[in-house]
């Protein structure tokens, strides 16, 4: 059997994704000094969409959410991490992640490099449901991670309650539930000193 | 708003499964002398799935594909990875996994926990469609790394040609064009002497 050409892009792509196994975020693992990375929050991320589903605030499609999570940080092995409370660079659609999509997801066939493409546009945008539900899961894992790490990336220069509070409030815009739980872990880093306010 | 014992117990499975990152497996990435872990793993065989489903023999669901490969490994945060070439144990189906996936899928709520577990079994038994094209995943991955890396794991003790094969047609079940690809990277290693015949 002959071997398509579009086999080839697509395996060419699979190959090329594996670098995301070394993009280091801010973020610990939970209760521990080692840096997570993007593949690993990306898998987290998918299991959390799965075992949370019924908190999302309107009927979502699943499968869009698990596809949004597991890509879209892949435009990182180009663009590299950006900590979202970092005081000179924008965290979100920067040139520089437009350009990576372009060029990653443009190994893939060009109807896939396009719905990969508007996916990770979707999620960037945040304006659907799904995207906002994807958006969610988003903040609240390193919420988990840092109230399991004596503050973590809270401990960061300029990183305040003030800031932590706008935000983590993303994940009210998918979860009313989930946005209800996040505010008690806020407070109750704010009662054991680990988050400062202003 | 009063949090669920039912959340609750949905936010302690999602910190749990943080200790899936560091399980090492026996594979090393792309072109990489670093070893793979399972989330990272979990998470490439998830996008491997999204890309390559065309390929599939029959019709499938693809959300169930995801979420299986996507939980396949979390028992071996108790029962730990074991080589596919192992010369001893038996790589699939061990007590200790049963145990495990009762143990760790058992944290969340029953529903879920059920749920969970009746399609981790499914995976292992390898009957249906989707548990076929969920192992032609894990199965391709590590071909993929192996041929990129030297032989990878093809040098370890007790590995031949006619082992690789036999493990390796599992991809079959799941799809004829994937196999036929396999099959000629199986050939290009032995081709290369990275791969060697009994």
């Amino acid at each position: 059997m002959e071997i398509s050409d579009r086999l080839l892009k697509q395996i060419e792509f699979i190959k090329e994704i594996d670098k995301i196994k070394y993009i280091q975020r801010k973020t610990k693992l939970f209760h521990s000094d080692r840096h997570e990375n993007d593949a690993e929050h990306s898998w987290h991320l998918a299991v959390m969409a799965l075992t949370l589903l019924e908190y999302a605030d309107e009927s979502i499609d699943l499968l869009k959410v698990v596809k949004m999570v597991l890509i879209h940080d892949i435009v990182e092995i180009d663009a590299g991490d950006t900590f979202i409370y970092d005081l000179e660079r924008n965290h979100t659609n920067t040139d520089l992640e437009r350009l990576a999509a372009g060029r990653i997801f443009g190994i893939l066939p060009k109807d896939q490099a396009d719905e990969l493409i508007t996916l990770w546009e979707e999620f960037e945008s945040g304006q659907t449901e799904e995207a906002k539900f994807a958006r969610a899961m988003d903040r609240l894992e390193p919420l988990l991670q840092n109230s399991s790490n004596n503050g973590g990336t809270w401990n960061e220069p300029g990183v305040s309650y003030e800031k932590v509070f706008a935000k983590k409030s993303v994940i009210k815009d998918g979860s009313t539930a989930l946005w209800a739980y996040a505010e008690k872990l806020i407070d109750a880093g704010v009662a054991q000193g680990i988050l400062k306010k202003q």
